[in-house]
């Protein structure tokens, strides 16, 4: 269901041809009316931004959006102006197709290789022939249109009560590298049936991200084509939402936040070549941001990762990390585990369950815990593995 | 030679049983005399510092030392006041074997596994039985006694005329992983003839740091151990280099560096399981530090070196690495090269001799140079790909 499971949404998918695959590469998400609606945007803090980041941050400027279009296997970055004109003619083409009368109304994503040109042929003809077909079940048509190297679909979807209505929340994100936001990553496309404001909606999309795709890194490396958009059509009947603060605004942004974190997880989850699915729990640091910096710092670590990949619990990485990350800590502080081992104890090894460690370090889904035990900031970040499927993934584009 | 090929310095190594291999594990340099010369130090940044560089930061307060003991197989770090102790009691045994009077003349650094107490047996007998068997041309042994995954020693010796007189400048290193630099890395023993006065060698040091050490990025883990140090006996006859500045200081910090430059280059091409030796060069920058910000994130890049490992002109990933680093740069000014084969004009793909292409890609050594076009800024960042065998080298300690 994912982003047509709010009220007043339609979607859909197709293969147009971008891929030589001829798997699905083109999604549109798109208002049942083709009336814009309130929307919101993150995108990536990386200076070299793709067309499609640049003409879709512009027309988000009106804080409002009719259509989203996608496509995969071509990022259309490092393109130039040739690359921002293909952009600006997917949302021409989208918009002629679903008659949305102000080009601006449309938002545009894409995401896989860098420095190509766009395909526009296979777009020319793909677009219109979307805009046809868009439904109010193609959620997953068009979840399945933006995957790249991933392997499942990540569709999520929340409800919650908000100012006397229940309102639903729904979205889909790809995603199995690049992935180090410090901002949005990947791309991911949200709709909600709430009403509320711009500026609030804004507001609370930043608060989502903050805690679930800007906590996950799999390879640090921040995309060129990170995006996050959320679509409010109002359609829910709650009373709009017109400040960021509040019991019906922590319950939205709660919702949203959810549906974030799941397509998060769902990333890690799903990240090229993983064999662990990883959380990096920092708590005891002088302030969330520090441990938000020292989580990064071990999920990010390529020592780290290979550890995991071994199921070695070789906790001198962890703590070399923390120290290098920029995190104030007292070293002869620090307490380590590993699925509740705990095998550093005041910055020191110390005796642990050596049959226990060994059962923890064999499951797939790893928790490391870390307590710096010098005041109450807390983090969690998500990561993987690094294997050799993830080497042979990137070794070669072709 | 390395160690010992300034005037006034012997050296040697030996296995002490640290290493269950039974390969050499415990090195000294020493002054030929037992007294003590001036010396100065570069220690990691890393806020989780090795028991050793704790008590060679305390012992260099002194600014002069008589002798640097060191040892492989174990790290002494995370191991807390009994780790202070174990690494105080080898300053102990080495000056009670070299008829050292003030313990505080004897420095001590260690590399190897994090997090396990130091076999202080091993180095109750070892140390006074390598103190009786040292000699001036001890230098390889002592290079070799350092080594943990390395591959070959690390030795280099620069000369050059400083006020008046021939002074020798000779060094050794390890070091093969937890490369990251941002400080000193891995462990360095330089000694020189030369006679220079303790602040001017800690500046000199310092500079020939900054673009060599500094300039290596492996696999972006600063590790618990790095140290520099050297050593300068005045034993060339030289005059006293006084000052920070002029043709004297100059001279003598270009032959540091490049002794330093040697070191740096040799541990990147013994880096584990490397199949490329790489350069990234950023030129243009709006300054010397933004070039150096940018050739970091580049060379420092899992899915950049992932390319090179596939010899896969992927320049997308480079420009990516280049936007997210943090330096300044107009995406659309950019120029990047393979071996003087470029690829990326402008910020966008431009046309090029592909046969060429594909033969400086298949190199062994290959030099990626990013011009931003802006101003003058330069850096050059020592890097390798990332290989199957790095994972394999790290997912077990044992």
């Amino acid at each position: 269901m994912s982003t047509t499971a709010a009220a007043g949404f339609v979607a859909g998918g197709l293969a147009s041809g971008i891929k030589p695959s001829g798997a699905p590469d083109l999604a549109i998400v798109a208002t049942a009316s083709g009336a814009p609606v309130i929307a919101a945007g993150v995108f990536t803090t990386n200076l070299v931004t793709a067309a499609p980041v640049q003409v879709s941050r512009a027309h988000l400027v009106n804080s409002r959006a009719a259509a989203v279009v996608c496509n995969s296997g071509n990022a259309n970055a490092a393109t130039g102006e040739p690359g921002r004109r293909d952009a600006r003619r997917m949302c021409e083409l989208t918009a002629a197709g679903l008659g949305i009368a102000d080009l601006a109304d449309v938002l545009v994503c894409s995401t896989g290789l860098i420095g190509i040109p766009m395909p526009m042929d296979a777009l020319e003809s793909g677009i219109p022939k979307l805009c046809a077909g868009l439904s109010s079940d193609g959620g997953t048509a068009a979840a399945e249109a933006i995957m790249t190297t991933d392997t499942v679909t990540k569709q999520a979807v929340e409800q919650a009560g908000v100012s006397g209505a229940t309102v639903t929340i729904g979205g889909m994100a790809k995603g199995a590298a690049m992935l180090s936001p410090a901002m949005a990553t990947m791309l991911a496309v949200i709709t909600t049936d709430a009403a509320v404001e711009p500026g609030v909606l804004t507001r609370s999309l930043a608060g989502a991200v903050r805690s679930t795709f800007d906590c996950l890194i799999v390879d640090g490396s921040r995309s060129t084509n990170d995006t996050v958009l959320v679509l409010a059509s109002g359609a829910a009947g709650n009373e709009t939402l017109r400040e960021a603060r509040g019991p019906a605004f922590d319950a939205f942004t709660d919702a949203l936040g959810t549906v974030c974190g799941s397509l998060a997880e769902m990333m890690a989850r799903d990240a090229e070549g993983a064999t662990k699915f990883v959380r990096v729990e920092v708590v005891g640091a002088r302030s969330d941001a520090d441990a938000r910096t020292a989580a990064r710092a071990v999920a990010g670590s390529q020592l780290v990762q290979c550890s995991l990949n071994g199921a070695d619990p070789y906790w001198g990485r962890i703590i070399s990390e923390l120290g290098a990350s920029g995190a104030y800590l007292d070293p002869e502080r620090v307490d380590i585990s590993y699925n509740d081992v705990t095998v550093c104890r005041d910055g020191v090894a110390c005796a642990h369950d050596v049959a226990a460690l060994a059962a923890a370090m064999a499951e797939h889904d790893i928790t490391i815990h870390c307590d710096l035990r010098l005041a109450h900031g807390r983090a969690t970040v998500l990561t993987t593995d690094l294997s050799h499927e993830y080497i042979d993934e990137n070794r070669r584009t072709s």
